[in-house]
């Protein structure tokens, strides 16, 4: 232990409502990454911090620290301006799948750095996988190539950016301390400046399905991580979208990488096409391309080569069959009418009791399973027609995902469309 | 883990502000004692606790599930109507000494189960263990037939008692989760009312060199511990007291078995005999014993005999020469005028430094070692007469010593006494 630290007096001081200092917090975090402060010290420090909050400067300190345990990537000498997008997470979010190759194609390079599904919300890595020979991992050198030559990469983060992270979200997952803005925001943000990226899209969800409940928390959220990112010189911005419905007609692995092939072909679902465009104008804005309007990239499939080109780089074969699940059920409306409520959290918990998610890290996903909707809430529906459908391998888990979706829908006379994009934040 | 709870639930509920149920409650205390909740779990729900606080419900419910961890004991027995004394601890304390043997020479059995020192106050057990001979672990066996020959008996609690607090204690000690007046009072009370006494006096501090830095905070924990304890059978008062400034004229462990020998024959310091008495008739009261006055069993030389008994029952010479320190160094007063203030704390860490307190749990202690004063606050003193005097073993110690006094004592005009009872809590 540091003559000039000891870990109970930064608990003590954040515990008692006082900011960290800037030694106390690098200390803190270096010491805890050689496992010097141990596991039960940053669980008690990780509640102080979520019950008492930290600054601005705490923040960029807390993130700069963990970035300093790990490695920084470096894209500068690619010749061409790097940008990337992160969401906090939703259900049916696989806007990554067509905004990635898409934003290439208008000619920005996206470095990618994704993770796998843990929970409710699937993982990008997770639904690439389901295509028949694509791999996830990549050496630094292999991704700076596909970046160069393609101008898209999603790929596996190595473990070597801000291990303290990794250490401290794993602690965070059994200690009841994740919901917690500062660390949320220097969690995602000490990997996304450690990338390198030089601009970053931030989508910010609010609702039942996202982290964030209500608009005001996730706004907090996305200031915090604008602030941060701009602070570190990495040009941010955020969009604070919908997360009380599921996005477009799918959960699942195999089930998103065809809706999401569906847009890249001109079709597929209105909300999918608009953030995709929304979030693709963001990054394209971010970077100083002005003269590309990403729906004629998107409508005369350039951006559908870029995918072709992204999935074949990285040992996938575009056209190949996706798998299907083995078991299907579907459910019926039992009245006509329009739906009016289809809660995001019963999807996504439907998906993963389904096999589409995991338990815990390491567990296998199936490639097929998952849930599709046939209508999305403002839509008709007559009494008979197929509502919901239920993909799985292994039907055991039928009971499991029909009884996570009762009561998580609602048939009646007339809804609106919830509003997509809430606001920006610069 | 059970089917019916988990650590995670549990933590959040608490640190969201909820009231834990009781089931909550046993199920964590008896999973953390049998190690399936971990560390960094019990360690963030401590800190929850510490910032977001239990309710009256919630801390017997926890204190009892503590309990329900280890073995309790029962005096019910003897005949005789038991009673002891807890004080939360200060510098210079030493009225268990002269105290237990007061008591049970005016009729009521005292089991004094006590703990060794950490930091800067003493510990009983390495105060009464300067005594050649003396052993403070007696079995439950020793310690019952003691009880019934003497009529009082002060020795280490066995590790049968609530072992769930004696975790948990090690735990907040290396958490910055130690102050909570939820978790201190049922720390306390736990041991208390496993041990199964009828009747318990509390002696709360307050000041510079207690736990509890203001009056306020030590009401609050002396309500909770009174209504705890009265909740649970124990007949229980408390008595608010002064730690601003150390008690009598020594902290060490040979020097404070010398000053309470002096009041034992009928002199020492004013503010222990006042205090001794206090605490004898609190705790003779609450058995119901009225007919003798603690003031005539001290003068007339029965308190002195139950000692001597009580220290040979437990192989300690009480004629015995006590240990002296090896060095000495005295600090002179460098003009003549009153003792306007000697600080707990500072007193309290020199002895520390001195030898007569240890760094850790399994330290030796110096029996000799300590930190003497000459006058207390209020007293007049002429310039170049002895103020302090530091006894050590090891003299390369008395600068850190001499540091830690630096500023903690001052000379001036006029002064008048602290108040040493404030209040009474029943």
């Amino acid at each position: 232990m540091s003559h000039h630290h000891d870990a109970v007096t930064v608990i003590r001081a954040k515990r008692d409502g006082h900011a960290l200092t800037a030694g106390q917090i690098d200390w803190i975090i270096e010491a805890y990454t050689r496992g010097e402060v141990h596991d039960e010290q940053m669980s008690a420090l990780a509640m102080a911090i979520l019950l008492r909050g930290m600054d601005r400067a705490e923040i960029a300190r807390w993130t700069h620290a963990m970035i300093r345990t790990g490695e920084r990537m470096d894209f500068r000498h690619l010749g061409t301006p790097t940008v990337d997008k992160h969401s906090t997470g939703g259900v049916g979010d696989k806007i990554t799948l067509p905004l990635a190759p898409l934003v290439a194609a208008c000619g920005a390079a996206v470095p990618q750095l994704s993770g796998r599904g843990l929970g409710h919300t699937g993982g990008t890595l997770d639904k690439l996988e389901s295509i028949p020979g694509w791999r996830a991992a990549l050496s630094n050198d292999e991704m700076l190539a596909q970046l160069h030559d393609v101008g898209a990469v999603i790929c596996a983060a190595g473990s070597g950016l801000a291990p303290a992270d990794k250490k401290l979200y794993a602690l965070r997952d059994v200690t009841g301390t994740v919901e917690s803005i500062a660390l949320i925001a220097s969690s995602i943000m000490s990997k996304k400046i450690a990338e390198g990226t030089s601009a970053l899209v931030l989508d910010v969800k609010a609702g039942a399905g996202a982290f964030m409940k209500n608009l005001d928390d996730a706004r907090e959220l996305a200031r915090t991580m604008v602030d941060l990112g701009n602070d570190s010189g990495v040009r941010t911005t955020a969009l604070l979208t919908d997360m009380s419905t599921p996005l477009g007609l799918t959960a699942g692995n195999a089930l998103e990488v065809r809706e999401s092939v569906e847009v890249l072909q001109g079709g597929g679902p209105a909300d999918i096409i608009e953030l995709t465009l929304a979030l693709a104008r963001e990054m394209l804005d971010a970077v100083g391309i002005t003269s590309v309007d990403p729906a004629d990239a998107l409508a005369d499939g350039r951006a559908m080569d870029t995918w072709k080109q992204m999935v074949r780089a990285q040992g996938g074969d575009p056209d190949a069959e996706l798998p299907t699940a083995r078991a299907t059920e579907t459910i019926t409306a039992p009245e006509s009418g329009v739906l009016t409520h289809l809660d995001a959290m019963g999807v996504g918990i439907a998906a993963w009791r389904l096999g589409a998610g995991r338990q815990k890290l390491g567990d296998p996903v199936q490639a097929g399973a998952g849930v599709q909707w046939h209508v999305q809430v403002g839509d008709t529906i007559n009494a008979g027609q197929p509502l919901i459908t239920l993909h799985t391998d292994t039907p055991e888990r039928f009971p499991a995902a029909l009884a996570a979706l009762d009561g998580a829908w609602s048939i009646g006379d007339s809804a609106s469309r919830q509003v997509l994009v809430h606001e920006r934040i610069a």
